[in-house]
């Protein structure tokens, strides 16, 4: 495990590291990234103040600036993350290990919680976090519920999934629930076809888990919602992180913005 | 007392209630107002999210969009406030009592948490809540603390003071700090001097209150904050409500974004 946020990134910048941040650095945050022109910068902040369960924001990055003042300092928005998906005119066109020859002047950057950042509280009360275990990157689906609108930016929200054993249901719900800067409390538990998932095998994004006899799966709003969402948006551009590779940020895990 | 948010702005909108809105709408979030030409958006929202304790976000509306639909549905942004400012190139131009006149189509708005909504959790709990007792506009500073930057919007923490007995501090600090989403804790106790206040009883906006003998000066950032950044970020227009005068939403008090 590494546990220095700065040395994780620096790998990243050095192309030493291409997996998931999951079960790394467990006193501090990771964030979700989503890069967009600063024509859709406003209706995308509206869309994160209004579906706040996905999209929690920890730092909003002023239009050409790629260094996360507040969360990271030093960081660099173009190499600091494991990798990049490009999506244009909402397809996904490419996944890179680093976007310094796209950047532009006019990107916005938003990073929002993500909830790799509350596994730790998971795994330290002796709770099972199964990618982590297993050293893939949590399995995400698109469901059949929606966001709330904001401008263009419209669509399906995106959870992550946890097998959990019915005994530690309860102190999982719990110990997420103090953590609303990184998705807070489950949206779902149980039935994956009440939210529209088939076949919890077959994820969206990320990688099937095994489920042990008797876990009950528990579901997290995700922020990979962006991405989902911006099949229907549609924006000219938009850079995300590589769903599971985050942005590790030097923000204590507990400290919620302002608090 | 009015207790129905729907009702304190039905009485803006007709223009029958020109006061501060601390103490009424026990139940409800209160919140500030900025609007800003989109060209400006994504800074200000890079600006909060870097400075949330003056700046906690509630909600943001889309381009040219006045109904806050996750916060107040059905409310005006541009009637349902008891007064507004408008700031031109960052200068007071004029106050007014409704902004339709004003509205253009690239305005996004940002709902900002206020502190008149811990202050019933104080008042309920047996703490003198002054300017409420005085009916008068809680007393604002602007200190010589800094904000942290965000593209051009840069300058001064504004605080609210609450003079508080020594024997309630401990416990206005805790009430208070469950409000992130309404500026949490206090930024500064005790001694105005320290933070670049020469009087408590000439504030930069809002009233004076009497000062009991031996009661502390308590200061909690305060989302007028943008106000006085204004004068350096000078925006080309800036639409604002009048200090105390809130817009009151549907939102129970208790209830954080994302929690």
């Amino acid at each position: 495990m590494i546990r220095d946020p700065a040395e994780l990134r620096r790998l990243c910048r050095r192309g030493e590291w291409r997996l998931t941040t999951a079960g790394h650095c467990p006193a501090h945050q990771q964030a979700n990234l989503v890069l967009l022109p600063a024509a859709y910068a406003a209706e995308f902040a509206a869309f994160c103040s209004r579906n706040p369960k996905p999209c929690p924001v920890i730092e909003i990055t002023p239009p050409g600036e790629w260094e996360p003042k507040l969360s990271a300092p030093g960081a660099d928005l173009r190499t600091d993350l494991p990798g990049y998906r490009v999506y244009l005119r909402g397809e996904l066109a490419e996944r890179r290990p680093q976007i310094g020859e796209l950047w532009r002047d006019d990107l916005v950057g938003f990073l929002l919680g993500c909830s790799h950042t509350f596994e730790h509280a998971l795994a330290e009360a002796g709770v099972r976090v199964a990618h982590v275990e297993c050293g893939t990157t949590v399995p995400m689906f698109i469901t059949n519920r929606r966001c709330r609108d904001a401008g263009r930016f419209r669509g399906p929200l995106v959870v992550t999934m946890r097998p959990i054993q019915p005994a530690q249901v309860a102190l999982v719900l719990e110990l997420s629930a103090r953590y609303p800067h990184a998705h807070g409390s489950p949206v779902h538990l149980g039935d994956p076809a009440a939210i529209g998932i088939a076949d919890l095998q077959k994820p969206d994004f990320g990688d099937p888990v095994p489920m042990a006899d008797g876990e009950l799966p528990v579901f997290w709003a995700c922020g990979v919602t962006p991405q989902a969402v911006a099949r229907e948006a549609k924006p000219e551009l938009m850079i995300t992180h590589e769903p599971g590779q985050m942005l590790v940020t030097d923000l204590p895990r507990e400290a919620a913005p302002g608090g």
